[in-house]
């Protein structure tokens, strides 16, 4: 059977030409607060003017951030680093960060990238040193059972080096890395939510990963942008390894999956695979990809895929040509207008949401429609499209408050804008009367990504939204050219949303997800035998010799190391083993060695080794640079290198 | 003249030995908050309880932290990062970080380690790459002028490898570093505060800088501790360059400065010279080694000093032997209890106070005394001292309200003590009704360093009182093992000490300074002329080769970088050199070069450079890394590089 599904018109458009940004009216958009004062009026069901709630109107609702000395927050926070390539954790409604988990970059603190057991995790060149040291962290999502996070596992993504990076959630660290084969440019990431077969499997397996740039493939340096091809990526969820690959055309931007686990979707700004900006938004409409995942993996397990170059992850064929007929279709091109950017299900499951970005419009999608379509059963596959409706200026994300209301960020606007999906959907279906736009609310400024609290589950509780303001401009006290990020904190409780506060963010955050603590059982003390060289009883202390290879193992008890001198000679191959056999919470140690570049720290009863040349000669005073007792400055060893 | 300035007596002690800590009950001191319930009773002169205010009370004052949406903090704070090796910039009351100034560690957000800018800061091997990237900054104090605060520079310490940075307070970013020559464990940092000599200089030029490990001099790893020396250090606080060093007896912990700029101080805990804990606590006095900053640059001046090792520092005898005689004395050791910690000159310009550590005093020594003392008027140095009180276990770090009162973090008693000066004075003169504490307040938990705000100035004005808690345990949701340290801000504007807020810190900060916002007049966009390379015009852009040596000079405006794309050769040596010509504040823009290990910001018209060798053909995406326009995605520029 023939669809619909060809690749979307560059002329056909549901909106007139002049609602959509063009070149010449992007080139002229300084992105300053000035920006902000021009907007387009008249927008349809748009109140007049923009009702932001005062913040002396929302006293009672500002109380709320302000914790008292000693009042533990109600949420966490997962948000992603940016290009400080880690992930932070903040307490929620304060907005104070408890946390920065190192990932893709090195953390000087506890010596990630400086252990052996860290360098395993990043990745390390044949010489021993990092294979990276920048990276560019954008989406943060953590592990699902039955619609609700459990707790397991949080991944983040890297889209310099194309890395994904898993988070255990018990102890609040990175503990594997996988750099995708055959693309450029990781953007969007998912964990599916259940198995699209096995109902037994109602949790997360998998992780899907969208690639943004296209490059040749293999890639040996061609001009011709037009034979670039991008990649959507499953990554195993315990495994960590790549499952499989799926070639599209056009490229991934954000990524989202369907409550049952059927479907995956990303959202294409570059259908045209253009290479230039202006290439990159000549077509009026763009798309929305998805993927069957249950027939991806159908297809893989039958052989039915390539490789590229040395990779040998199977790579399954989701472009255009290949998936004509939709009742074999591993993948479905919906069109959505122009350069949209975000895609994001909706909690009661029924709907994918695409945001415009350069069309002032949110698009819904069916998803019931779309498995329709994949069973041959819906003629047109943008019939399950059920609403298209303008919202403002520049949208770009949307988030639920789990009472049929969507939150969507209008960046050239620089508001949030409320409202309702079921109206939307009665107004594009001809009931010009239903006012789907509920509130708006200024923020400060240029919002990317928001997101409330449990959002993404189907456990949206719609208290607390948090949105992500690219500029803060004049919100905090000035500190030199470089400026802190603004996420915002509202109140979403009542029917109009309230601004409750500014919280300075260090650049670059962008996604982000909001969850009840009740979620999360941490564990604040690790155990002996989490670690293969575990230095259990302080006798095994010592210097152990093999010629030039020399094994140093030591112990740590405030306020001493278990060795107080430790003697090498010059050359030696060193490996010094510390185990921090203090067991109570929070008594961290750190170990130093001056000029030697070394520095880590030892979490209560855990163990970490480095390896160094001893190339210098001289006395060195190791010492503990954690804070930890009453005698910490006099914690100290000495290492005498003899030349 | 002979005088008393032999080495404090290891057996003299003006409080029995049961008022000391010793090694076999601080062995058994474990720092959980089990530790805060066990507390020595009845101190001298101490209430009964300590009253700490609960939160309730103190409504109103709690309110002052909880700054409504926009509404700006009335202090900048500047926080030592610990071994994160950068300062952090927080506004307070609201104990939001707005800024972390890299130092001493690669960043990888602004490209810290990663420009070519950056590096030459840095320091590099021979190879190129890095000398260090790790760091422990514990002190960071800012530039004077009459006394305060004239917002010109800070400075930072890095322990691990000896170096001191200074922080331009007009952009926020460090602008040298320096490494210091003979010394192992750089601690403690303090500017002078006016010439000691020429009244017209009322402003920083010096900046001082302990060594707290001694060693070998030169270090060619001696085993014998007792033949160890440290160093005490002055830094141009222009040039950046070692001005001169004193070799002393025992070690440097902290650093102060005289308002008049004739003395500095550094608190000794190790007169000892022992190699490990127990030796070092032998003694149950230690001292505050006084400088006689005029005297030692007449020494200097007049060629009577040696150099160490390969150094061309001049280094003057500051030991004990070679400064009997007070009339012409570099140095004077005054003796205060067991292994203090913390020296701080109070707002009057009078004292300066030394904390006990391991006594349960405070020590305050008259600084008109000491140089009565080098003036060969004051015929027992000890005679300094004016008061030596008891004031609660573990007392480190002190600072001041300007209205007489000191404020002093007690470790092992988990609490703040409030104290009156001139009281203390009385009472160790002999009126035993001179009552000297004023206030108690409990804090969370084990407090090392605290700061009032503008407590190191003459404007000290005794509003807010930031104490930084080692330990944070259950003030904040679990993150796993690694806790946040607890800064928290205490209302010190009224009789009795308030609690306000309680705000996570990543670890470690040690010291900060708190001071009014009026004091720094920060800019927000650079001059193209505060570079050397800066590209000022897109026509410049291009691709110019020399061989195999390629510059590569680009622009950026949003949406697009001035190259579309370039091209290169594998095996070149590039030179990407980028000016951001965007002029509005808070456009900042980030440059990415996928699997290159490359990414940067560029502020508003700043210009930044960064060389590799393009070793890898094939199509690399260069993206923009830092949320500049709606077209943000879509700014990219395509590096070719041809097999």
């Amino acid at each position: 059977m023939k669809s619909d599904s060809s690749l979307p018109s560059k002329d056909t458009t549901a909106w007139g030409r002049r609602r959509f940004l063009n070149t010449a009216a992007l080139a002229g958009l300084t992105m300053g607060a000035a920006a902000c004062t021009e907007k387009e009026s008249g927008a349809a069901n748009a109140p007049a003017a923009a009702p932001a709630a005062a913040p002396d109107a929302a006293h009672s609702g500002a109380n709320a951030t302000h914790l008292k000395p000693g009042e533990l927050d109600t949420y966490y926070g997962l948000w992603s680093g940016g290009h400080t390539g880690d992930m932070r954790v903040l307490g929620l409604p304060s907005g104070r960060e408890l946390m920065r988990i190192p990932c893709f970059v090195p953390d000087a603190l506890v010596g990630w990238g400086i252990t052996n057991e860290s360098k395993k995790i990043m990745g390390t060149k044949p010489d021993g040193s990092l294979r990276y040291t920048v990276g560019d962290s954008h989406h943060t999502h953590a592990s699902y059972k039955d619609g609700n996070y459990d707790g397991r596992y949080a991944w983040i993504n890297d889209k310099i080096n194309a890395r994904i990076a898993r988070i255990r959630l018990d102890y609040f660290i990175c503990d594997k890395i996988t750099q995708l084969p055959n693309v450029q440019g990781f953007h969007g990431i998912f964990p599916d939510k259940a198995d699209p077969v096995d109902p037994a499997i109602n949790y997360t397996t998998r992780v899907f990963c969208g690639a943004e740039f296209s490059i040749p493939l293999p890639n040996a340096g061609l001009d011709d942008g037009s034979k670039y091809r991008s990649m959507f990526t499953c990554v195993d969820a315990e495994s960590m390894e790549v499952r499989w690959q799926v070639l599209i055309d056009g490229n991934c931007d954000l990524t989202a999956t369907s409550y049952d686990g059927k479907l995956a979707a990303t959202n294409q700004y570059n259908i045209e695979m253009g290479v230039t900006y202006e290439d990159m938004m000549s077509s009026e409409r763009d798309a929305c990809l998805f993927f069957n995942i249950a027939r991806i993996e159908a297809a893989v397990k039958a052989g039915k895929f390539k490789t590229v170059g040395t990779s040998k992850v199977p790579v399954v064929d989701g472009t255009h040509e290949a998936n004509q007929d939709p009742t074999t279709a591993l993948t479905a091109y919906v069109s959505v207008p122009k350069n949209p950017h975000g895609v994001n299900a909706s909690p009661d499951g029924k709907y994918f949401i695409c945001a415009g970005k350069l069309s002032p419009t949110a698009t819904v999608i069916d998803l019931s429609k779309v498995l329709e379509w994949f069973d041959g059963k819906l003629e047109k596959l943008d019939a399950s499209i059920v609403a298209e409706v303008e919202i403002g200026l520049g949208p770009l994300h949307t988030a639920f408050d789990g009472r049929g209301n969507a939150y969507t960020t209008l960046f050239l606007d620089s508001q949030v804008v409320k409202w309702n999906v079921d109206a939307a959907i009665k107004f594009h279906a001809g009931d010009k009367a239903a006012k789907y736009v509920v509130d708006r609310i200024d923020v400060q400024y240029q919002p990317g990504h928001l997101n409330a609290s449990q959002s993404e589950t189907k456990a949206a509780d719609g208290k607390y939204l948090a949105v992500g303001c690219k500029f803060s401009k004049d919100r905090f006290l000035p500190v030199g050219p470089l400026h802190a990020e603004n996420e915002q904190l509202i109140d979403i409780s009542g029917d109009k949303m309230v601004l409750l506060a500014d919280h300075p963010v260090r650049g670059e955050p962008h996604d982000f997800i909001i969850f009840k603590r009740e979620l999360l059982q941490p564990k604040q003390v690790y155990s002996l035998d989490d670690f293969p060289l575990a230095i259990k009883d302080p006798k095994e202390s010592g210097v152990f010799r093999d010629g030039k290879k020399v094994t140093v193992k030591m112990t740590s008890q405030a306020p001493a190391f278990s060795l107080r001198e430790f003697k090498l000679k010059k050359g030696d191959e060193v490996t010094l083993i510390l185990t921090n056999l203090d067991k109570i919470e929070d008594l961290t140690h750190g170990f130093a060695i001056p000029n030697y570049n070394v520095n880590f720290i030892v979490n209560p009863q855990e163990t970490a080794s480095v390896t160094f040349i001893a190339d210098q000669p001289g006395v060195f005073w190791c010492y503990c640079t954690h804070f930890c007792h009453a005698l910490h400055l006099e914690m100290r060893t000495r290492m005498i290198v003899e030349a």
